[in-house]
C-alpha cells in the first residue's frame, strides 16, 4: 500500500467491504504457512461474520493464531492499452473469535439477509436444520484499508 | 477443502488458475501476521510470476517467510433460494522467490501477453522503461487443489 495516489478513503474502503460478494481470509498455521481461502461473508456491527464446516484448515489455523487478513477486490476492468487494470479492493487486518449462541445466530440470520434475501423465511428454517453442522467466525476490524484505480 | 463432493481435478484447477484474471496473494510476517493482497499473475512453465513496487510489506514479509498461498476464484453466482452459491476456485501452496536477468524479462513479457495480446509491442517499450522501477516473484506450485459447485 505504497502508491498513495491510489488510496481510498476509510469509508470508501469500509462500502467495498459491505458490497462485496466474498472475500478471501488468509490465515497463517503456527509453522508460519499461510492459506487463503475465500468466502460468502456477512458485516454486523462494524465486524465480518462468515460461516464454515465443523472442521478443516482455516479453522485449524485460527484455534493456533487467530490473526487473519480478509481482502475484498471490487469491480476490476483489464485496460490493455494502459499496461494497467481498474479496480478497487479493500484489505482488513484483525483477529478471528469463535461466535456461537446470540452471536452465531444473529451472523447466520445476516447471511441470508445478504445472499437470499427474498427467501428470509426459508432461510430461518434452513438455518435451524443446518446450525449445529456449522461453524461461526466472527473477524473484528483492527485496520482497513483501500486501494483503487477507476 | 473438506467437501469431496465439491473437490475438482489437478486439471481442472489448474484450468481456473491459466484463465484467472487476479489472484490473492497470502504471505505471513515472521510474527505470523497474514496478509492477503490482490494481484495480477501469469504463468509461465508451472510458476506463477508477479510484479510489483521495489518495496511493500508483501515483499518484506516474503524476504522473512517465503511460503505463501494462492487463491484464484472464477465465475461466481450466488443461488439466493439455494443457500448457496456456485463457484469454481484453486488454492495454491508454495514458495515466492525473486526472479532477475532473463527470467524477470520473461515475466513480464508473460503479463504483457496475458493481460495486453493486441499491445505487445508498445508492452515491451513499456517493459524496457519500468523494469528497473519493478520487482519480480516467482511463486512455486507445491500444491494445488480446487473446489468448485456448477
Amino acid at each position: 500500500m505504497r502508491r498513495n495516489d491510489r488510496l481510498i478513503t476509510h469509508s470508501e474502503s469500509f462500502s467495498i467491504l459491505e458490497n462485496g460478494q466474498f472475500g478471501t481470509l488468509s490465515t497463517a498455521s503456527c509453522d508460519g504457512e499461510p492459506y487463503g481461502v475465500p468466502l460468502n461473508y456477512c458485516l454486523i456491527d462494524n465486524c465480518i461474520y462468515f460461516h464454515c464446516a465443523l472442521e478443516g484448515r482455516k479453522i485449524n489455523n485460527i484455534a493456533a493464531n487467530p490473526k487473519v487478513s480478509f481482502c475484498v477486490v471490487g469491480r476490476t476492468e483489464v485496460l490493455p492499452d494502459k499496461f494497467s487494470t481498474k479496480y478497487e479492493s479493500c484489505i482488513v487486518q484483525g483477529f478471528a473469535y469463535e461466535s456461537f449462541g446470540e452471536e452465531k445466530q444473529k451472523a447466520l440470520e445476516g447471511i441470508v439477509r445478504k445472499y437470499s434475501v427474498d427467501f428470509a423465511s426459508e432461510g430461518f428454517e434452513f438455518i435451524e436444520k443446518y446450525k449445529d453442522k456449522t461453524r461461526v467466525f466472527k473477524i473484528t476490524i483492527e485496520t482497513i484499508s483501500g486501494k483503487a484505480r477507476r
